[in-house]
């Protein structure tokens, strides 16, 4: 189902109640880009950490707009055996709602933008009729606003259609304006004398006055000016009031999906998820948070699953060849799986999975459903008996909750969300700096003694190198001790300086931090508090993963009479 | 005319001839947004100087995309007493055209991207179909890249056929991709030693295979591999680099457009056309001036007329009331003017001034054009004999030539391209700074004894007063010599302070600067070097306007019973 800013409000308790219904929901967004910064390859080295991953997402990636977002919600029936799911595609733009709402700037990646547009991608629909949004802060200065506003016309009586500057200075009224300024006070004078008259409709300002009313913009606009009692005005006062409390709900729009989501508790699949799960709290939510704990991103999601990890980890890892979305649905619906039953609810349309809608969200989070369906059952072909349904409560599928996949690194299939991250040992891996004129030529010349040899561009100016055997990589750093133009260390030692680095800038910031502090009287920073949660090692042992040719940023192929450098580049984050 | 990505090529030479043959030209752009720093109101402050204002649009404007141009030709027809206009409206997107293009980031705001959408602009057609382009410095890059390549084909004969990485390590070839490979190398062993087999056509790579060419990235490709004599392979050589050329044409795009103009000379006509003549030069040719000389804006325009700051100026002014571009072409239908004579030339479609369509870059540039027509033959009136057609070429508008209309200066109305700017006297201007929480309201307060007073934001904590006596000036700061929470000084001294730091800060950069030079060998940097202009202050002098009540962020009107204030707030920069 489509949902615009038009069909909003009437379908949103539709929506509440699928997600109050559902026995998990699935998720996907489509974003206006990937990064600002480097090049999709270099922001996805094969030798980030979990976290350095997590920093380079939040700092490049994060000022894209999330402009479409898809909820799919799956309840079992049990008599009929079979899923009943409701899909949601909402388009979203934040529309600036008055004059004082926040006028968003977005970024726009061209290649991103292309894909879309060759996906078909409405930008229409978005920028003409998406829902808007506010985050947590928004949402809170607004209603503080209205607050306000309605404590001054509480308390003070007449006082609210008093302007503030009403003691100032008088203002000099231009020459040609003059005569019309005489007309409306003479007849606001005639209004508070006379008694029979309650209403004054003033005319049209001559072009040039502008007047009155915190509201009007608009080139001609009436203004009425009424007599009322007490009573009437409180009346006046509740209709208003009720009016601004619309008009918040209004502006809070699509985020109200996204509490819902975040208050059910539900199990929340999506497929490489991780980008959809930092956009939609930084976009609906709160600021990201900075660091340490990235267990604070399950701030509106309780549980989360990655069908990419899933598909990436045993036993679904021997039997599945290619994890991306398209590739893994089609996968899932031949032997060993079964295709899942799933029907739309009534009232909902159905999507054909035979005509491919790929890259539109709803889509794309209802085909995610399918292949968590598809991979929870098959979990249950293992027990003994084999069950053919598998529920989202299932002890089988908790190994898998709150990991997410972590793309084209080398040795860590995911974030841990519940723990400290794997730390795999890279006593194979050199970090390597030198002139930034060196190409990926260039590294396999200095290390063509060590046979093959693996690159991952960190920068211009260095690269982790890994070479086949743990045991060369003394004999590199030793071999390079004179060099000029380069410099070799282990893995390790780049770590430990890197550590030792952030320390020293830490102190550093703290340090000018106190001297600030001292300075100031009051300060208006308030530090990021993450909420305490006891941490634990998942007792599932993922097999970290062989290196992954396709993740190298160049693989040389040598058959005898050719030999070819493929350089790939990848623009999406979706594969 | 509407021209997109899929028909702009066969409509080029009538984009030229329009150019060639007119007698003027009138330009408008369409863009993404406007500041994507403090809010347009402080973007333009009512005591800007004109290079302020320029810094502060570069600063804050240019990442926004130009994505709609609107370029209308007039041509003079004598004997049937009457204009001919070609009218192009051209969408503008930058596609990445191979993976070595740039990636354009770029950014959007929210209200000017609702604003269009109000207006009913297609995004759709902008993000499917606009029209790539490439600037200088990227065309150059270009045309390296594909030189480099050709000489290397051309220098190396066979050479280009191998990998620059031929001559490194081997790799492994996977187990479960021997067979096909070893298939392969038959395959071409056979084709060699074969002597009538002259190609070779290899079946698809099994999944997970990446091979050979530069322009591979589908998922199926079939590889031919030929067998070919010397005068073949020139042959070859020859088409591709035919090919290439058109590629890179095409890749320069819309740029050419831009091209033409410049070299045409022509006059050219825009409305309030600062941020489009900024966005132009940025987007399509290089980078904009540091400063120092706004002569370097005519690197694309050699004559500019800007039709607001034409209205604006005198014989206009006293007869013109709105100059906003709908407002001024509907005053300039009507007496004393003539509505004048254009028609649109054959073969290209005519707007139909009564059903607007303004905010379509084309009908916008349509209409100015119209009006700088009217207003040229105004001044033909006061010829004797009068004259009812005044051409660009015409001595009675090079007063207006060069001269870019400022938004909400309060008094100097243009920016100067061709010498120093106005610099009017403003000894009834004070420079306030106080703390954050300070309201309009706090200022009206504290100036409440000297009567009528103006404010200008700069920023959170500084503001310009504007009082309405220059002689109260020194009494202001004299009575706040020993006030704690805020500071006021004279405007004089304020730029003598700011003069002062800039000059501080320039030496410090020259120092830092020569300092890094000392510890470089090659460097990357390019400084800027303007055209060579001599300077000379224009003969016309403007009468420097009064200060325009609209363009106070706070205007208040005392009406005896009514005392109220509006705030004014302008989200789009063509009024």
């Amino acid at each position: 189902m489509e949902i615009i800013r038009s069909n909003f409000k009437d379908n949103l308790n539709k929506v509440y109640e699928a997600i109050e219904e559902a026995d998990f929901l699935a998720i996907d967004g489509e974003f206006s880009g990937i990064s600002d910064g480097p090049s999709v390859s270099t922001l996805t080295n094969g030798f980030d950490t979990p976290e350095e991953r997590y920093q380079k997402l939040k700092k490049h990636s994060m000022d894209f707009l999330l402009f479409q977002f898809g909820l799919c919600s799956f309840k079992y029936d049990h008599t009929e055996a079979k899923y009943i799911m409701k899909s949601f595609n909402f388009y979203i733009f934040p529309k600036p709602f008055n004059r004082s709402s926040p006028d968003v700037k977005f970024v726009c990646q061209s290649s991103s933008i292309d894909f879309l547009a060759n996906q078909g991608f409405d930008f229409n629909k978005v920028f003409r009729n998406g829902i808007p949004y506010l985050n947590q802060e928004e949402e809170r200065q607004l209603r503080e606003q209205y607050d306000e506003r309605r404590s001054q016309a509480n308390g003070a009586g007449t006082l609210s259609y008093i302007s503030p500057n009403a003691t100032k200075c008088p203002v000099t009224i231009p020459e040609d304006q003059k005569k019309f300024i005489e007309r409306v006070v003479e007849q606001i004078e005639d209004l508070i004398q006379n008694e029979e008259n309650k209403n004054l409709q003033l005319e049209p300002s001559i072009p040039g006055i502008i007047y009155l009313c915190h509201y009007c913009f608009q080139k001609e606009r009436y203004i009425v000016i009424s007599k009322v009692d007490e009573e009437e005005r409180k009346r006046r006062e509740q209709q208003k009031q009720a009016k601004e409390q619309e008009e918040l709900s209004d502006a809070v729009g699509f985020s109200r999906v996204i509490h819902a989501i975040a208050n059910s508790g539900k199990l929340v699949v999506g497929h490489n998820m991780l980008l959809d799960v930092m956009h939609t709290i930084h976009q609906f939510y709160c600021p990201l948070p900075e660091v340490s704990g990235l267990v604070s991103l399950q701030v509106i999601y309780k549980i989360l699953l990655d069908t990419k990890l899933m598909a990436s980890t045993q036993p679904f890892k021997e039997i599945i060849n290619n994890t991306s979305l398209a590739e893994l649905e089609k996968r899932l619906k031949e032997i060993p799986f079964n295709p899942p039953e799933v029907e739309s609810a009534e009232g909902f349309p159905s999507y054909d999975t035979a005509s491919e809608q790929l890259h539109e969200a709803g889509y794309d989070a209802y085909i995610t459903g399918l292949c968590f369906i598809s991979m929870a059952n098959y979990l249950g072909s293992f027990l003994s008996p084999p069950k053919n349904h598998v529920s989202a409560r299932s002890k089988l599928i908790e190994p898998f909750f709150n990991k997410l996949f972590l793309m084209r690194v080398m040795d860590i299939p995911y974030l841990n969300l519940e723990g400290p991250d794997l730390q795999p040992k890279r006593d194979h891996v050199l970090h390597v700096t030198f002139p930034k004129e060196w190409k990926t030529s260039d590294l396999y010349q200095l290390f063509s003694a060590f046979g093959n040899i693996q690159v991952s561009w960190i920068d211009d100016t260095s690269a982790f190198v890994s070479l086949s055997q743990p045991e060369q990589v003394q004999i590199a750093v030793n071999t390079s001790r004179y060099a000029e133009s380069y410099r070799i260390q282990t893995y390790a030692e780049y770590v430990e300086k890197k550590h030792e680095e952030k320390q020293a800038k830490r102190k550093w910031t703290e340090d000018s931090w106190k001297e600030m502090e001292r300075k100031r009287l009051k300060t208006q920073y308030t530090p990021y508090i993450p909420q305490s949660r006891y941490y634990c090692r998942s007792k599932q042992t993922t097999s970290t993963r062989g290196i992954v040719p396709s993740a190298a940023p160049s693989h040389t192929i040598t058959v005898r009479v050719l030999r070819l450098t493929f350089q790939g580049r990848v623009t999406r984050q979706q594969v």
